[in-house]
């Protein structure tokens, strides 16, 4: 492999012209970045790459904010519960809130604007029977039930934006200044964005960038500090932040209803993304959506008049400009950069739609916590790229790039190396594989209430960091983005439209039970549960994970149960013989298996139906993982799947199953589970991926199911050219 | 302990004259009873004792039955879900079950009295869309909806008494006939039960009969075949096979309304007691208690001028006479005999009201499943005896029995002696307690649909077998049969009409969601709720074990989760930040725990909402055990609650804990867990037990808290005076 360059963007920093020069050569790198809180010096802008500079839209520009602060961005917040003992509740409404973050707006009538709930019978307390003193921010509730807890929802500033609220008392930044987040729906801002961007691209300063990085447009995702200064909830995909008086005249304007506080409140729950979302909140999100990507495009267009490329960052104030929802390609970026932690998220970024590029910033991040003497970056370099690098192989992002101070990941030559390796092993398989469709066995969908819009990241809590209740899903997430099948993420909605997409040959549903991704009530909807019956009967795979289909309906917990052949017991028919107990000596999906099972969290109490449901494993008392044929089709149970390279390979094997292709399943196959094969029949070549850093042998199958044995040094990728035409 | 006698009862057989007189002497006992399918010798019951003849009411003639074969007893009873595939389904509806035992009704016309239901809309289908083929045995639906699950729900006749059925096939009987179950609510089995009793009761050979033992009434507890002739459903409470057309035209005549199929068939849940029972259900089991009691009493009345007693065997065809139903009272039984599994068991016989004598049989069987050479049955005579023997102390049976071949027994001396041992220690007990109140710190109720019905057997499934679902629960009911506490079973019903009882200290609720224990939906109820909230908020204890007031909404899981600090995590608010993990140092509910703790099933993701939740137990990221002050009250939550000896004491704990009683826990106490201790002021006595079959230190505690060491010898039951009138 020869010396390559481009496709790799570097961060830099001042004074490290000589250095940064060097690593620009040793790893091709044709573009350097500033990050969030260092400045590009001329001389590094001076160097042969191009230049990305961060914008910010909506904060920083407190000398604007600060005198239109009726224009902050808004949000709507519950009180705590507070019990009532009497027959009056005063309620602190705001008291368990970061005050240097939110504040109540008393600017905007209370009675018009806000809700007191009485949250054991649901009902809205009738304003006549509330009042608010502005100067205690307290709730008065008169003729309120003893016993009874109420709630206050209030509209509240934020005063803050929330990311440089993190960095700022993260890094304890003193008396910087607090960065006020503005709302362009407000006449002034949406002025002020536009004039000031204008003007910033006039700027000398700017002329040398090339890629104006907007970090990110208008509203921030939820992420709300409680009185402590500390988190208090966080939603990655969060609408809260973008509400505002504005937003909903204008969409009682439209829709000819008025949002309630309490679809933004939603029980205190806020829409989590684990919550089925209400037709209420997927309109405010389809409203949001058009607003804010009709709004950033403007922005986009100003960039691109300027002769400049318009990049977005995946993250912070993304909110409206989610790239799988459905106004997004209307912006008109050029490219998006996200984090990169693993398969998942490369996927995340490079199955996005409607832009020319795809840029991942990869781990470890340049900062002291990880290089520091004694410690070895590269271990964590070398998991992250061989964890990206298969989902690298199905669908590439076009660069990859790194951030954080390069001084310090200068003083770690055996890192420098490795990277300078990452960078070429990356420019040879993009040059390989980026115009080329890799063989896929399958097309598999994975059914839930978010569908496209949450592609990749479905499961997800906060910024992606470990969840007990999640890691049991997000192994399917990871396990199928450097898988050979096709992925498609389709809702409920989607499917009761439109039908099931005719080239699907897989479903997965997989979530617990009620959440958005099982799918709660909308099980109950007979078309959708006798159309899924037909699809499968008919010649579909049907993958249930953890609690599918279920909602207690009909004498079944799982709507599918008649296709998946297992149900959960919730008590009600224990007292009915369960016959089928026995697992089956062998089968298919477990034939690879060389480790014990690991479900994760797993799932209680799943019972076998009929004798004819094939027990795959079985133990303490409970079916976890079974598959069962229906009419022509298959619906297969797993109770977890956390993400190993076994869970991989059983995940593999159980939608091959489902889909009734087994014979299929060994094409562009490696028979050992820690290693795979990614085929480019146009391109006449296959790649064998050893996705460990230790040395593996392996039988390698082609498209025909023809086999020789290789052996893979570690992290080796090897590749090969198709003979015979094949 | 000299030689007493009495109170016991022996069981017989043919050719065991001699054997049967030592026994009697040995024992002590004062009543010999026949078993099922053996008759007591003329030389038998001439020795000087009591003796009990098993009598059956509505099975055993089948000269008169199958002339009136119109008069089976009926049940209705689900097809398969069978799933339609065009416009048109098939429904073989009685293929799955055992056409020895159930056949289907045609007498009555099937378009009134059964119903088909789309089970996938919940929709019944017009009669007029469906036919049946009483050939074939099978409902064709027209017009039926593609990919639809539909289901028969048909009324059957009974062919086969479930307990002779579950005999005559465990135990080969080849061509003895099968005994066919009659209904007392048709004409003619109503007069044929009140003839045939008062035949029997003149006849001579029953003339030595002292105790009529009825074996039972009218209506078999749930237990249906299938047509592999293995048991299908069996629930002990079940009231299906007690339904009849003259029953439902009956309750429609008093109700106002005609109970449909659905009310029995229970979409295939048949009403198993972990289903909350619906109004419906309630009302016939409230209709069929009324006609059953009053039909059961004129028997009763014949035998008692017959100048015989009439003891009632607790199970079989108890359906209707259930002990703690409101009319069990008016039937007039002079006793109750059960079955003795342990210390609920006994409590489930000894508390029952309204009859002069209760009596349990005790474990083992003699039958040669124990009773074999190179086994000790002693082993489990010990074992039953010291589990039992606790609840005795709180509220003593007032006899004890065993059944079986006691030429069985006989062969094995050391059994014979110990069981000699049990008599004359039972004896002892009885002749101190039977007329004291033992001492009692707290008064608990145990909260769930049922109340007082199913006291001391909620959580039961088929006969108490073991069951993964439920021995989490069950170790409550098993812990407080022996333990210083009154013990109360109160229903939602019961709470709702009448409001708290007065004089309860704890109230505890345990179960799994949605089930008939935790109770579901009426969780929803503000009354209930809010009643609950103001009664521990002014110093009431609530301890709930599993998922207790679990309902989702208004934002909580579990409806008390302010009252018990804590809630469970189903998804919806994994966005927001769990603060609380820390549990305390010490605690007193642990103060004692010297193994491992054991939550049996335990409960996942639940976590603490308040910083001022004391957690107890943490682990694997959940809370396991934690307690909340609430106004003058106290929440606890328990995870499980399998039955030990440990748990025993934690569950105690926690209740003088939740009652903010802890100050009175060191009264009557023994601070070795495996020992405890019954005092009865009354009497002026008090007993040191050691439940375990090895001997054990331990400290006692008088009832001022003043404390002396013990040495107790295996199994001993150690007898004191309370010094100073205490």
């Amino acid at each position: 492999m020869g010396k390559t360059t481009g496709r790799v963007t570097l961060p830099s920093e001042s004074n490290f012209l000589k250095e940064t020069q060097e690593l620009l050569d040793r790893w091709g790198a044709d573009a350097i970045r500033d990050s969030d809180g260092t400045k590009l010096d001329d001389d590094i802008k001076s160097l042969d790459a191009k230049i990305y500079t961060t914008y910010f839209v909506a904060r920083g520009h407190n000398e604007f904010a600060q005198k239109h602060m009726d224009e902050c961005q808004q949000i709507y917040l519950m009180s705590a519960y507070t019990l009532c003992t009497g027959s009056e509740v005063e309620i602190a409404f705001n008291e368990e809130y970061f005050d240097q973050q939110v504040t109540p707006d008393y600017d905007h009538d209370p009675k018009e604007w806000w809700e007191v709930i009485d949250r054991t019978t649901g009902e809205i307390v009738d304003p006549k029977n509330w009042e608010v003193d502005s100067k205690k921010n307290v709730v008065v509730v008169h003729d309120a039930k003893a016993f009874h807890e109420y709630t206050v929802s209030f509209l509240a500033y934020i005063l803050w934006d929330p990311t440089q609220m993190y960095n700022h008392i993260t890094n304890d930044w003193k008396d910087k200044p607090h960065e006020i987040p503005f709302d362009v729906r407000k006449p002034n801002s949406r002025q002020f964005v536009v004039d000031y961007l204008k003007e910033w691209l006039e700027k000398e300063e700017n002329k040398r960038c090339d890629v104006v990085r907007f970090t990110t447009f208008f509203y921030h995702f939820t992420l709300i500090f409680n009185k402590l200064a500390k988190e208090k909830f966080v939603d990655w995909c969060g609408y809260g932040a973008s509400v505002s008086t504005e937003a909903i005249l204008a969409f009682e304007k439209e829709y000819g209803y008025r949002l309630r506080p309490e679809v933004f409140v939603d029980n205190g729950y806020y829409n989590s993304t684990f919550c089925v979302p209400s037709k209420e909140y997927k309109e405010y999100i389809d409203f949001q959506q058009r607003f804010v990507s009709e709004t950033a495009k403007e922005l986009v267009d100003l960039v691109h008049e300027a002769g400049k490329e318009a990049m977005m960052f995946l993250g912070d104030n993304w909110i409206g400009t989610e790239p799988y929802g459905k106004y997004f390609e209307n912006i008109g970026l050029d490219a998006v950069v996200g984090s990169v932690g693993g398969g998942a998220t490369l996927r995340l970024i490079s199955d996005i739609p409607g832009v020319k590029y795809h840029e991942g910033r990869f781990l470890p991040y340049f900062f002291p916590d990880t290089f520091y003497e004694g410690n070895d970056p590269t271990i964590e370099a070398i998991d992250n790229w061989l964890s990206a690098r298969r989902a690298i192989m199905r669908k590439p992002i076009d660069r990859i790039g790194y951030g954080g101070y390069p001084s310090l990941a200068y003083k770690f030559p055996k890192f420098v190396d490795y990277i300078e390796k990452v960078c070429d092993e990356f420019r040879d398989i993009y040059d390989r594989v980026h115009e080329a469709k890799p063989y896929c066995g399958l097309k598999v969908a994975i059914l839930n209430s978010w569908g496209k819009l949450r592609s990749w990241h479905a499961y997800m809590v906060a910024h992606g960091l470990y969840c007990k209740q999640i890691y049991s899903y997000n192994g399917i997430l990871e396990s199928l983005s450097g898988a050979s099948v096709d992925v498609s993420f389709i809702s409920f909605d989607d499917v009761l439209e439109n039908g099931i997409p005719s080239d699907i040959d897989v479903i997965i549903n997989a979530g617990d039970a009620m959440t958005a991704f099982s799918g709660g009530e909308v099980w109950k909807n007979e078309k959708l549960v006798s159309m899924l019956r037909e699809w499968v009967y008919n010649g579909g795979g049907f993958v249930g994970i953890g609690e599918p289909t279920a909602y207690e309906n009909g004498g079944h917990f799982f709507q599918l149960a008649d296709v998946l052949g297992v149900d959960k017991e919730l008590g009600f028919t224990l007292h009915t013989d369960k016959y089928f107990t026995t697992p089956v000596e062998k089968h298919f999906i477990t034939d690879d298996v060389v480790e014990d099972f690991d479900y994760g969290e797993g799932m209680k109490n799943i019972y076998a139906l009929y004798e004819d449901t094939q027990i795959i494993d079985y133990g303490n008392g409970e079916v976890h993982m079974a598959s069962h044929d229906y009419g022509k089709g298959r619906g297969v149970y797993i109770a977890g799947l956390p993400y190993s390279t076994q869970n991989t390979r059983i995940l593999l094997r159980a939608l091959y199953h489902a889909a009734n292709k087994e014979e299929d399943f060994k094409k562009w196959y490696a028979d050992n589970l820690y290693c795979e094969v990614h085929a480019y029949p146009e391109n006449n070549m296959y790649a064998i991926l050893n996705n460990t850093n230790e040395p593996q042998v392996t039988r390698i199958f082609d498209g025909d199911g023809n086999s020789v044995e290789a052996k893979l040094e570690p992290g080796e990728i090897r590749w090969m050219v198709i003979e015979n035409g094949k």
